[in-house]
């Protein structure tokens, strides 16, 4: 609420008192949970160093800007803040202010409680400058002193610890957690604004703060044209770096930059799909300015690494890949930081897809707020073999599947990653997540890019007048069991369709008549292939079709022994389309 | 492994010989994700610490264990380990030491590109006691010291920062992260075998460290006879602690547990399942000597505080009230550990229903390892209001019913809510989930503890023959809206069937013939209403059946509000029926 009266006050008109007033109503503007706002401030920082390091000139200093955060107890508890500041101070990122709001009252009363650690002890530890304001409430001199001390610390963020009293004024709800979700009452308001000597009507801003506050118009109007005038003789000196950096700000991709992602035929060799996204990721960074990213300490197991580039570092921010450490979460919250800083931006980030559970909270609020994150998740099924249960993904498909506003893609090969790599980078105001395999598979005949845009589509068939006798329907590494299952049956002269389901978001969204083209009504006879959990397939198999997959926990073995004890297997899906 | 090998040479028979060589086979023992197993630790400790509060005697300590763990690089980067660190030593957990193999080596190389933080500074600041062992790689001298100075600090838990090599020994690969996740190779082996010295076959355990290893069996066996004497004087000094005692250690619940849960009947006040599901708990907790839990700073909101305990602090550990503060990832993997202590203490634990996703991945462990959590997560849905769509659950239901080995139940009033805490409590190889209302329900004629452990099953029906017209599906808060609308809708002669289907799981366990009573096959005019995604309710209600639900993130505004927007009213149900 805060952040929105201050911006209405500072003049930014798509805040309006209406707004305000608004507030909790249907249509309006809420806030976020806790400690992702301040791992999304991170990425807006490690995104000013990384344009700036890019861009700037010692002439212009074109990319220049703080990034501000306020933070509360219960951001501080929270381990996704731990894990971003870690990387925060080992990044060096000087220009990351945080205001710690220190008044020892969450939900359940007292945070002695529950929370009694050293604060800024532990910031000092994870390389972060720190100062302490000792009174929050009045002492806006101190404040002040404390802005100007981290602004002169150039090489460490810096965390300011600001003890406040909660409900500050309120004769007798201040410093209880009462304030903390409630309001305050018709009574207590009455009192506190007497005790305030507040004299005015609610949601009334006397004038005098008006004409305070509204400097902020002029001031930011004359920052804006000054800027202005920099930008255009930057585009005059520095014309290709102009160009690049106004593609970052406008968001607009530069031509043919799909043209760079690989394509593929049969006769390419068998690889796995976390290779070819690499491929696909490296060609991306040559093409386009703002992609950039990184793993949680698998870069070299997710194939995340941009060739040409070096380690986005404190003293190398100018450099594309990332590396988190083992921190999904931070990893999630600070892309959709970068993401949010500007339209241009793509990052990536990887880590196992059975981890996207450690980041789950984060790649929900990338699909709320729809920002354009990639999340490169591979080892996407038992098929990753030895590493055992508690790396493999079953559930992880379908709960992602079931979240709104977020693209869930599983490739068969080449083709189909390129289509998923040119799907996430389309789609502005939704995340993307790639779930690839860390097996080898066979490039397929009927795959395309452009089946992949309609998120299901045919890749091979033998029938006629859209009446097979079957309709086989495989994703990722299964459809290629999907495929030799169907040559299988088709020389016992069946009829068989194979559909890869790609992305069931996308083939939602088309029309009834492609979808009744892909699936006609009348063929009942269906089964699906998946390696993992068979829920929710009902969808597109129907009451009569069968759905193969993994309905439990995997199993610490070699991919092709879990595959075939769990009868992920062409024999397998020849006997089930015999039983129907 | 490490650990599996030091059990099989201690003696432990449940590990042998076969398992170590099966290392990654089919059916073989695997390890667990980062960061998980050192807040288990945290609840283990917690455990020893509770228990040996309520059952030691000035005479007779029958409750006293240190916990050790060992926890790497990347546990340290997770910020779950944070949360569980800062809670350790919030609680002054004397007995927990743990062991932190500093090798400055994760899978990317070096942690220098990651991890620069201070690790002991930042334990000392989360008040734990530290001791940093230089060489860890042959200063046995140091470790035991360390480990007799850990024992001497009572009031702290122990961080002993031990510094390594990896890969010790190997004279080519030791000291990179190719000894991380990859084996030696058959010439490494060999090298570095001959550079310490060692000349036995593979799995040669040789006499001599059989010897010294042995004396673990005698020593184990004489604790147990000694333990044994103790616990018998113990039983006939201290009955009635014994007798909890006992109930705790074999998991036997006291008979007649479960006639502490409240039963309803229509005259019954409306009320919210979160409010019905404390009596619950408290009922519980008064009956079961091992049931203990709390909330992440939501206690007052998820209605879980244990009235007749007070807190269990550092220095009140007796009691049974567990301030999580909001570490809601921590709060699942210590509640775990908790659970795996003792078959007989049943932990639950606390936070609004969409917050799961921050601790997701402590939630799967708990369904891997089967360990008896209860999961208490109230605000389930929309009906939340105000809090806005980052509060809102929307897929969570069907993500957690995607997961194997977990119970996801969904109480729709007092006698589900009853019905939803007996089934928790009996499962004792499984957690449950209980999704649960902060609005305000009304108690419904036909609901029943029985029909709850069915998962699915006829709360009212004016049909005959079990050929109603139409079968109307509800869960939780939208049964009261089915029950209405089959009202109307059986004002005009229609025959409904109304079916709560309070959890998914035992209902799919339930016999083919008592389904097809339920939802026989022949009755295809289905409506399912449920506040969530409607994917995956195909299940139930087939093709031609619809689901009423939200496809969409929610909003913020007050409950009624948001329903009526959503088409989640009586009046969109009966429209709905009449579309059909």
């Amino acid at each position: 609420m805060l952040q929105y009266a201050l911006l209405h006050l500072a003049g930014y008109d798509s805040v309006t008192m209406d707004d305000l007033k608004a507030f909790r109503q249907w249509g309006s503007r809420t806030p976020g949970p806790l400690g992702q706002g301040f791992a999304n401030a991170v990425g807006l920082a490690l995104a000013e160093k990384h344009l700036a390091a890019r861009f700037n000139k010692p002439d212009l200093k074109i990319v220049d800007h703080y990034t501000y955060v306020i933070l509360g107890d219960g951001c501080q508890m929270e381990g996704v803040s731990n894990e971003a500041s870690s990387l925060a101070g080992h990044w060096g990122l000087g220009k990351l202010i945080a205001f710690y709001d220190d008044n020892h009252i969450s939900i359940d009363g007292s945070t002695d409680i529950a929370f009694t650690e050293d604060v800024l002890a532990r910031y000092g530890a994870l390389g972060w400058h720190t100062i302490w304001v000792k009174n929050g409430n009045t002492g806006y001199d101190d404040i002040r002193a404390a802005i100007k001390e981290a602004k002169a610390v150039k090489d460490k963020p810096t965390l300011i610890k600001v003890t406040t009293t909660i409900g500050y004024g309120s004769p007798n709800k201040a410093n209880t957690y009462s304030v903390h979700g409630s309001a305050l009452g018709t009574k207590e308001v009455e009192a506190t604004k007497n005790n305030l000597s507040w004299r005015h009507e609610p949601f009334h801003v006397p004038d005098e703060v008006k004409r305070h506050w509204s400097h902020h118009i002029d001031e930011g109007a004359s920052l804006e044209a000054e800027w202005n005038k920099k930008i255009a003789e930057y585009e005059k000196k520095y014309h290709q770096e102009a160009a690049e950096l106004k593609s970052i700000i406008s968001g607009e991709l530069p031509s043919g930059w799909d043209n760079s992602l690989p394509k593929y035929t049969p006769e390419n060799p068998a690889d796995a799909t976390r290779n070819l996204s690499q491929q696909c990721l490296n060609a991306l960074a040559k093409a386009i300015p703002g992609f950039l990213g990184g793993s949680a300490d698998l870069a070299t197991s997710n194939m995340t690494l941009l060739k040409m580039f070096g380690d986005f570092q404190k003293d190398t921010p100018e450099e594309r890949n990332i590396r988190f450490g083992v921190r999904e979460h931070a990893m999630g919250a600070i892309s959709n930081g970068i993401a949010l800083h500007s339209p241009g931006l793509i990052p990536y980030c990887a880590t196992f897809f059975v981890f996207t559970d450690y980041m789950r909270a984060a790649i929900r609020l990338s699909a709320l707020c729809g920002s354009r994150v990639i999340f490169v998740m591979t080892h996407d099924s038992i098929g990753l073999g030895e590493d055992g249960p508690t790396h493999q993904p079953v559930e992880q498909l379908f709960s992602l599947r079931a979240m709104p506003n977020i693209l869930m893609l599983r490739p068969a090969d080449g083709n189909e990653t390129s289509g998923a790599y040119k799907i996430a980078v389309l789609n502005r105001q939704r995340p993307s997540v790639l779930a690839l395999s860390r097996q080898k598979l066979q490039q397929l005949k009927g795959t395309s890019v452009e089946g992949v845009a309609k998120g299901g589509y045919i890749v091979s068939d033998n029938s006629s007048g859209n009446k097979p006798d079957l309709i086989l329907i495989g994703t990722g590494s299964e459809l290629e069991i999907v495929e030799k299952a169907a040559d299988e049956l088709r020389k016992e002269r069946k009829t068989v369709r194979v559909v890869s389901l790609v992305c069931w978001e996308l083939f939602e969204e088309q029309s009834e008549k492609y979808k009744e083209s892909v699936f006609p009504s009348e063929v009942t006879s269906r089964i699906s292939v998946e390696a993992g959990v068979t829920f929710g397939w009902e969808k597109y198999i129907g009451e009569k079709g069968k759905a193969i997959g993994v309905d439990r926990f995997g199993s610490s073995a070699p991919a092709w022994k879990i595959y075939k004890e769990l009868g992920l297997t062409v024999e397998n899906v020849i006997a089930t389309a015999k039983s129907l």
